[in-house]
């Protein structure tokens, strides 16, 4: 009910009565006046005028079910939501629910993780409110191997969702790493379990940083947040829930494109045009061998192409090097 | 605490007093009296006689945690054992134990699936009682496109453990089901959670026809059960909870064997002495190929080796083609 309330309410500028949303859904005024103030407890900042009715002027940076299910405007990808205030890791509770049998396409948010992750292992720091830490599940029909494919989708939404939004310009670092200056915002944590034969389920854990006003020294010339990219004056139009609501959006268009064909090749150009090791030299780190070469683009399997000063062209698999570029590590 | 009474019962083929157990465990002669009341309601057979003590005649066929933990004498494999009276499937369950860190070598067991799964998400029936339905919890150091060997050195150890058991005749259709007869009597259904590069978490799921006296009739030239193959006098002899641990013991073995090389060059031999396929023809199915051949064996990596009539050589996949030979279909 509050959701249908923030989406009726969202879809005017002017104002609605309660006479008119108590007709539209059904139920009586005073159910209508009680989610309204449940809203404002929340901190939706709703003007009530007599005779004229109700009209939201703000909301707050909330990331609850309710607000995200009133903006995510898809088929199916983030249109269930499921919202918790702290979790161990979205991955975690993503993949149970995956084994409970959740739908395909729900979303798992949280304002805080306690014990987040990142590749390899490593640990991803979630501080309460200031990040987006969610994960989407998926049951892709294609094989196991195509699975890493899925991750490069997701840095693609990611980095056309903050641009998008906030029109700061976001690329990727192959593989999926979205950055704004060369610094990284925003990693992607995509976790398969599979018979071998075939995929029971992905889940796609993406966290960007969005609230923080700086990181440790170790990590501040790596990493960088909207907060700290944004004008000062747009810091505060930016809200978790519209970046999300974008993303969820042009997750779905890309992950289309990558179903039809089970590779990138519908999608290689736009990725190409959003990566930012194009054309840089770059480092290819692989175990017994390290050699420099120029980033050409990506194969429709994902691969970044490498042409090495001495002419040839390599595939590098993602998983299996580290590239180094102008970036850092990625 | 019953599962020490357990142990100490079988440890010896006499009598146990109660005051010497009182003393070994440091507990109250009435604390012993109490466990062996609540053996005894579970079906343990023990005799008591005065101023001898207690002795075990005969143990039910139980699976539970203080069975099996009184009779797994392995270093790290099945050490620790969850017992479910009735899972949705203990694949499914593992999984969530897996999330929550469950330490390496977990053995979750049940009595009764309501929803066991097969390999490509076919269903497998485990009637209450009839089967043994149990799941390892690993996390090998090895990359994923390694795990599905795992598999293989599963049903070597199922195989083996039904050998050295019942002195059946069980052999290995390539790659992991277990057969007697041409039969099968055990399944394998190996799942793994991977973020692409590393490996988190592997459940290792094992089905095991135990007292199943007939199958439905499009099963009952496929499949078998130890109840089916045993002789009469020797059926009842069998119990589930030895041949898991006869089990758990080989596969920490052949385990050890693959994780010293990361292949199975160390079991390449044992496991070809077990495979019915070698020698025989065989008919390769592949998407877009199929052609006739003799197994000669596998290779390092799990690949079975089949010989076409035009004299070359193929390596076969598990998982990407069906083998069908004298023995149906794989």
């Amino acid at each position: 009910m509050k959701t249908l309330i923030l989406e009726a309410l969202r879809s005017t500028d002017g104002y609605l009565s309660g006479q008119e949303l108590s007709e539209r859904f059904s139920v009586s005024r005073t159910a209508i006046w009680k989610k309204i103030r449940q809203l404002q407890e929340e901190g939706y900042q709703i003007r009530a005028v007599s005779k004229r009715g109700y009209k939201l002027v703000s909301s707050p940076d909330s990331v609850s079910d309710e607000e995200l299910s009133s903006l995510i405007k898809t088929e199916w990808v983030g249109k269930t939501v499921k919202y918790y205030p702290s979790v161990t890791s979205t991955n975690q509770i993503a993949k149970q629910l995956a084994e409970e049998g959740a739908p395909e396409g729900m979303l798992v948010v949280t304002d805080e993780q306690t014990a987040g992750k990142g590749r390899s292992g490593r640990t991803w720091e979630t501080p309460r409110g200031e990040t987006i830490a969610m994960t989407l599940i998926l049951r892709p029909k294609v094989p196991p191997e195509r699975i890493s494919m899925v991750t490069l989708v997701a840095g693609m939404a990611v980095a056309e969702g903050i641009r998008n939004l906030t029109g700061l310009d976001a690329g990727i670092k192959w593989p999926n790493d979205v950055v704004i200056g060369g610094k990284k915002i925003s990693g992607i944590l995509t976790e398969m379990t599979t018979d071998m034969e075939s995929v029971s389920y992905i889940v796609v854990g993406i966290g960007i940083n969005t609230g923080e006003a700086s990181f440790p020294e170790e990590l501040a010339d790596k990493a960088t947040s909207l907060f700290m990219e944004l004008p000062r004056r747009e810091r505060d139009k930016v809200r978790r829930s519209e970046l999300i609501a974008e993303i969820m959006s042009r997750f779905e268009y890309f992950y289309s494109l990558f179903t039809r064909t089970g590779d990138l090749s519908l999608l290689k150009d736009s990725y190409e045009g959003m990566l930012v090791n194009r054309g840089r030299t770059v480092r290819v780190l692989s175990p017994g061998c390290e050699y420099d070469g120029t980033a050409e683009g990506i194969t429709d399997m994902g691969e970044l192409l490498v042409r090495r000063e001495c002419g040839t062209v390599e595939k590098v698999y993602a998983g299996e090097v580290s590239v180094r570029g102008m970036l850092g590590y990625v």
